[in-house]
């Protein structure tokens, strides 16, 4: 089905995995994690209690690297029996601050796709993860100006981007959102009105992976690149 | 000095220690901490050595319960020279989470203050801390509905706050800021052009305290109780 543009005057974008790498710091992030701990268990077990420990700790701490190495260290209390070594707990806690120390490192085409769309089209930027974590990538990453909206979400669902788009008074109809997650940046926007075109980074946390059931029967365009967006949004060919 | 209110439209409070307790349960998860380490150092020296921990890592993990929790792990492990059983770890994980699940407790007249005020000022929320928390414990006070707009920022500098204000489409001349915090909520307000009213909570972090030379020739009013705002605000009275 052919999905008309024409309507939209704002455009958000995801930020993590979306403009610059992340999730590949969270996979080097729990591959140390499982070098520390393998003396305990073996490494896909290790993952997997990881993951649970994530999962069960996210209403409470939410998203972002504090809620990891909180996790991490949680979670390595368990896989040793409540035995571990106070250095092996020293280097998790470094675990945590090499993620927030990483460099910001820009996707392909992040620079030009930006500049080209804000010629035409209002940008805001919406995020999930810490604050400060997530402010300081965005400084980073030289790309504050093309922005007219920063936010930093404590989650992404239907009622988060609706209280978003009521907020700065955008019409669901006129918001197009470009991400990477069909989770967080894709389905909630197309269940409230709003159009999404989803641009899949090679690697996918599992909380974000979504059924083919939960998919089906929304509209929605899948991108191999960011650049690919300038060809089919409406006089904005380069 | 008389300070005159007349042109102000907007007033932004602060939460923590201004709406509801705060610092209580810091200087609570504080004293257990104390309490969990005390066959390695005496509990002032431990405060100490939290404190200096916590201005460490500042930059790295900003305001919140999960950059306290972080910088409690990390204390510990320093404190007992490396030599922490697991057990003990898990409790101070313990404290970070009891923490983050204490209930929102109203400070005297904060309801009737803001019911008052919102009928005739535009009222907004100025906070900093964890992004969940700060809305998990805005959800839980019962107030959201008294603000037009809540902010939760990453610090509460004189930037900060020219930023929000600029956002905000808010002349300076034109917002009170109230709040229990000299150094956050008053005088970045009172350099940038805003008026500000202090009012104490009993405790306050050693990191918000300001000297004397701060104050010094700084115009800004202090009062004993959030009700009295309502005293000192024209055609206000109750």
């Amino acid at each position: 089905m052919e999905i008309n543009y024409d309507d939209i005057k704002v455009i958000g974008f995801d930020a993590d995995d979306t403009l610059w790498v992340n999730e590949t710091y969270f996979r080097e992030a729990e591959e140390a994690f499982a070098k520390l701990l393998s003396e305990y268990e073996t490494p896909n077990k290790i993952d997997q209690e990881l993951f649970k420990m994530e999962i069960g700790n996210l209403g409470l701490y939410g998203y972002g690297v504090k809620a990891f190495t909180l996790s991490m260290v949680e979670c390595a209390l368990e896989l040793s029996n409540y035995n571990l070594p106070s250095r092996k707990m020293n280097k998790i806690l470094d675990i945590g601050k090499t993620m927030l120390n990483k460099p910001v490192e820009l996707l392909d085409g992040v620079e030009e796709v930006l500049k080209s769309l804000s010629k035409k089209y209002r940008l805001i930027l919406a995020t999930k993860g810490d604050l400060l974590d997530q402010e300081r990538k965005l400084e980073k990453s030289g790309l504050t100006s093309y922005f007219h909206h920063i936010e930093v979400l404590s989650d992404k669902k239907e009622n988060n981007y609706a209280k978003l788009l009521k907020h700065l008074d955008i019409n669901p109809g006129e918001f197009l959102m470009i991400g990477n997650s069909l989770k967080s940046d894709v389905l909630p926007l197309v269940n409230i009105g709003a159009k999404a075109i989803h641009v899949p980074f090679h690697t996918t946390w599992a909380h974000e992976e979504v059924t083919e059931k939960e998919t089906n029967g929304k509209t929605y365009k899948t991108l191999n690149s960011l650049r690919d967006v300038l060809r089919i949004l409406p006089e904005n060919q380069t």
